[in-house]
């Protein structure tokens, strides 16, 4: 019986294949003691940007007085950090970038045996109805018609994934930003295909929906329990689980949608809110 | 009377703002003389990797003798060079990552007063029934749905969007491509959220269907006339069709799916590949 703490995968035609390039990492599974380099791990810390990744990386190894890795990645798609028994991830912006590095991770963990391992998305995101500055830890998320499910087209026919964020994780999480007096709520993340339309701000190229519907939508969101919007937690959650990866997603909210549509922040407390996800 | 070749946007709240943030470039409206900087852009040549685009742009520059800008973007998220009135710019992995930087790129050439542009994707993809190394102008492009629309949630309702690739656009880079010998063909392309089960790849974590079930699926598209599958074609059509920007794509086939789904060239063949899209 398989550990069920152990990462799974679920694809039959794998075992027949003598080796296996990991195509957006440059790595392949015989290239390397997939093993010894990765078995270990117990953290995937993961973020959009990757000047940010790198940057947490180099702090926490700097913090905890360990070493740091090299870059593991050879294309210029995705970088990859190890700290100890943590993985630095960058993800790109949106759901199908996400997609492609989850997966990736998720055969790379597994050929390493790993186990008990806990998958968290640090990213940005647009509040609503709360201060910016604040972290949001999602217990839930939408996809843009409003439903909690991923959809994925697989020859043409649509499947819905389930995406659960782990109760026990960001429990620990709030507790932590709690004590470190950072401003914290739990709540709904809308995830959305699109920064500007589908998130109905009003300063993009096109826009053929009123102030009035902006706020009536933003307020129907809030009534739901959504405290803010970005584009990357439901694939994550929905494909890490599938991978018996737990996952917890962070964001810090860089405005009130409810306020206004255009990050004005000065690039000194865009650093600040950014450390937030990290500090905690 | 607005000149039809201008770039356009439809948005009303934007002449409503004293200044315009480009949040993923940034880049400010009233930080830069946009007209003199880019008004006389004629070509955006995009594609995923930021290395490869600045690879082209070096190689454009010296080619031409002309002179290369800085980095224009000032975030690590995309990257713009200017070389005369070409604009080499990224848009990373993805429709929902392409979709933001278009949407910067047709305000920026909006309020540049820019005419007659043209926007050329210049990618990777996996070709149906074709060699390794050819090239697909794209005269039509798929969902995963295998509907010809590129969808938006606008306020959690359903919005298509129709795509249309220049036919004289793409039918001139056909003939450059055939005049240099290059193996060129003109089909339709599946644009996909993901790289692995929406591409019917046998190589993921996860692997729902048969191998019978795959080429089933790979031959059904390519009676459709589906040529190549990639990530971003239907959004970049889509997108630019509404600002008054003409499109075509190009991508360069990495391998016949109707053989195998793993990408196994060395790097001369890639990089020689990838400068295929580039000559022609």
């Amino acid at each position: 019986m398989v550990n069920n703490k152990m990462v799974h995968i679920r694809n039959a035609a794998l075992e027949k294949q003598s080796d296996d390039h990991f195509h957006h990492l440059g790595i392949t599974k015989n290239s390397a003691d997939l093993r010894k380099m990765f078995g270990d791990i117990k953290f995937l810390c993961m973020g959009g940007s990757m000047k940010r990744l790198k940057n947490y990386a180099e702090i926490f190894a700097k913090e905890l007085g360990i070493s740091m890795s090299d870059n593991l990645s050879t294309t210029d798609r995705y970088s990859i950090y190890k700290t100890g028994q943590v993985l630095w991830v960058n993800h790109g912006i949106g759901m199908p970038s996400a997609s492609i590095i989850i997966i990736e991770l998720i055969k790379l963990l597994y050929y390493a045996n790993a186990k008990d391992v806990v998958a968290i998305r640090m990213g940005t995101s647009g509040g609503i109805a709360i201060p910016p500055g604040t972290l949001v830890l999602t217990n839930g998320a939408l996809n843009g018609e409003l439903i909690d499910k991923y959809v994925q087209y697989i020859m043409g026919k649509k499947i819905l994934r389930t995406s659960v964020f782990d109760a026990e994780v960001y429990h620990q999480l709030y507790n932590v930003a709690h004590q470190l007096q950072l401003p914290v709520q739990i709540g709904k993340t809308l995830s959305v295909n699109d920064f500007y339309e589908e998130q109905t701000r009003m300063d993009g190229a096109f826009c053929e929906y009123t102030e009035e519907e902006k706020f009536a939508f933003l307020n129907h969101l809030h009534k739901l329990g959504v405290r803010n919007v970005e584009m990357e937690a439901l694939s994550f959650a929905a494909l890490f689980n599938r991978g018996n990866i737990k996952v917890a997603v962070i964001c810090v909210s860089l405005l009130d949608r409810l306020k206004n549509d255009q990050v004005l922040l000065g690039h000194n407390d865009l650093n600040e809110f950014e450390m937030r996800i990290f500090k905690q």
